[in-house]
């Protein structure tokens, strides 16, 4: 077992804390995570005592609440490693996020005929906005097909793209089976024809540290609550050169410079893009759990939840009818069938004995119609997970196969 | 003084209690309100012991947090006394809702030379998103003029209004002087055009009862975190008639029915208007808010309002130089100048202190330019300042005058 003093990160997430006493076992981290305590106080702190708008007043609190809200948004660069805090656009999760992108970057500069690129494993919300950019603007989408193990095929990216593809949109880690998505490949690909590419982060940041220089890709995006952090508040990274020549999407205040009857003129970025009262306890609650994650060794956290993973599977391989969907190097989750039994079953046997995973089709409905799936089973860790909860799901899931 | 237990009021709000133990005083009411106590319980114990994501899963957590969020939905269809459920969008604030209304109503509705009416006392939110729209559409934006007094006038409404006008935009109460604005005789005119209404109630929701279909306009917009509830989440209130033929503006998750990689069909309003995981947290935070105002004898915290606001008044007409700013009936905002003084030196002296108080153009840069300003100072009340605040505020304004 890795090095890491899982009993004293427990301790860390009163939700997790009073689940453990409940006899339960939370195994939906994918969909969304929980908070440390320090997240909590950070929020009740801040109402209690700083309350107040940002930018827009010289008093105390208001100054107080400003600064509060700008140091979150460089612990965000801080964690994302982008060069300035200019290049963090607050928003209210990812899915904003992407939906900012394809409305500001893609209907200023994507024309009738150019193309963007997908691939099968996206979650919904790196498809719709596409989607719905792609109808108005003339647009084709392509998608990077995916392969039964869950790998994207490569070798169909020499034709897919191409002089017409003009953005690129990949996930950095699979939601429904999390798989690893090969991005330094793609990015790479990708620049050979000038494209831009967006990650998707929502599935890495909880699991890894992330650099977006040494990616080099154009956009990422990630949403708080999956990384620990309050609900309601997101993250875009943008290269600074391209925000700056990126039209506001909406209109409000904070992103104004001047506002006549005839029109108004628009401040930089981060702030063109952040319309409207931002949402100042989120951003302050998660740069809070980000600095909380920054006193972890994260190395030591991702060895320890590929160890909780690998003894999950080991564990269920004598399952009768177990399937595992997905193949090697998986981040922290374990998406799977039981043969003969429909997920939802499955799912409300586990919930019955008190352990929360999610079935479905986890928001990827296309990857699900390739790989020729109605939906899977999927659990899925954080590092405040422990070997007790791997035992008592493995349990469970025995039980519901074997008994009912 | 009218009967409001406003000390038992003032120990609910723990900013309060803490900047007055501090010996400051916030009059900043209209930028943003101060939280009960009860609604950081809530966000609290939502963390603590039941955070999940929504309508997804079927465990034990889920389910809890599902329906937190729908009563919520339920607590504000209640607090707006709209018709149905389905008739609460959540956005994350005002300045989204109408963005939301602007992008989807607007961008399908409204054709080239169609006419928006807007009056000159909007807050940029109630602007910007017009302009954007106007712009791309082709769209002519006219303006119900405002008179020395904070009033609209009216008496151009019969030409400004006609059968080119599609859509009328305007706040209940203006942000920058606290006058009302004539919202029925403007929805009454409106609708013998057929010309569809969005009232902006970001200043009125704190003051005083809403009623959607007593006002029948067709969409009403406020943010949470101006009605004592959390940063980051807000409503839009829409005929569900609307509602349901709008297309979606932002795609991902929760908003679909069906996505497959050659495209996507959507589910009924209102989730199809909420992609992505939503702001959980804030939704039941901002219930809890307004689930503590149903506590309150409502008539009596305004007329409460209005004393402090008169008695404000009245102690501050004799410092030299005063001018108030806008006419009768203003609601819990009094907006002035200082003849001889820079609004922005008033507002640091008053920093100094000890008195949160804003300065400038308050987002509302059109009305400043019809009245001749370039910005004033305001003070801004809710139900828990009291009178010591008034006279510490007027003590501070006339020092600030006089000895500075």
């Amino acid at each position: 077992m890795p090095i890491f003093d899982i009993e004293s990160v427990r301790r860390d997430f009163p939700l997790i804390v009073n689940e453990t006493l409940e006899g339960r076992v939370y195994l939906d981290n994918a969909a969304t995570s929980q908070k440390p305590k320090c997240v909590l106080d950070t929020i009740n702190h801040y109402y209690a005592q700083q309350n107040a708008n940002v930018h827009r007043a010289s008093h105390h609190l208001s100054t107080q609440a400003t600064l509060a809200y700008e140091e979150a948004r460089e612990t965000v660069r801080h964690f994302l490693n982008a060069r300035s805090r200019e290049e963090i656009v607050w928003t209210s999760g990812a899915t904003a996020a992407i939906n900012l992108v394809a409305n500001s970057y893609g209907r200023r500069f994507l024309q009738p005929g150019d193309e963007i690129l997908l691939s099968e494993c996206e979650h919904h919300s790196n498809i719709v906005p596409w989607q719905l950019l792609a109808e108005e603007r003339g647009l084709t989408l392509r998608y990077i097909p995916v392969l039964p193990t869950g790998e994207l095929d490569l070798s169909e990216l020499p034709t897919l793209l191409n002089e017409r593809t003009k953005l690129v949109a990949l996930a950095h880690v699979s939601n429904s089976l999390g798989m690893p998505m090969p991005v330094e490949r793609v990015i790479a690909a990708a620049k050979r024809y000038r494209a831009r590419v967006l990650i998707d982060g929502s599935q890495a940041v909880a699991h890894d540290n992330v650099d977006v220089q040494a990616l080099d890709c154009d956009f990422y995006v990630f949403s708080g609550h999956k990384v620990f952090g309050p609900s309601g508040i997101g993250v875009l990274y943008g290269k600074y050169e391209l925000l700056e020549i990126m039209p506001p999407w909406q209109g409000g205040g904070e992103m104004i410079e001047q506002v006549s009857k005839r029109g108004a003129t628009f401040t930089l970025p981060p702030l063109r893009f952040e319309a409207g009262t931002p949402h100042i306890a989120g951003a302050i609650g998660l740069a809070s759990a980000l600095r909380y994650l920054s006193t972890l060794d994260r190395q030591a956290a991702a060895e320890y939840e590929r160890y909780l993973l690998n003894g999950m599977e080991r564990l269920c391989a004598d399952i009768p009818g177990f399937q595992l969907v997905g193949g090697q190097g998986r981040t922290s989750i374990m998406s799977f069938l039981v043969k003969g039994m429909h997920p939802q079953d499955i799912g409300t046997l586990m919930d019955m004995q008190g352990i929360a995973v999610r079935v479905g089709h986890h928001c990827a409905m296309p990857m699900m119609e390739a790989l020729g799936l109605s939906g899977t089973i999927r659990a899925s860790l954080a590092f405040y997970n422990n070997l007790d909860d791997v035992e008592r799901f493995v349990d469970a899931l025995r039980k519901a196969v074997t008994e009912f």
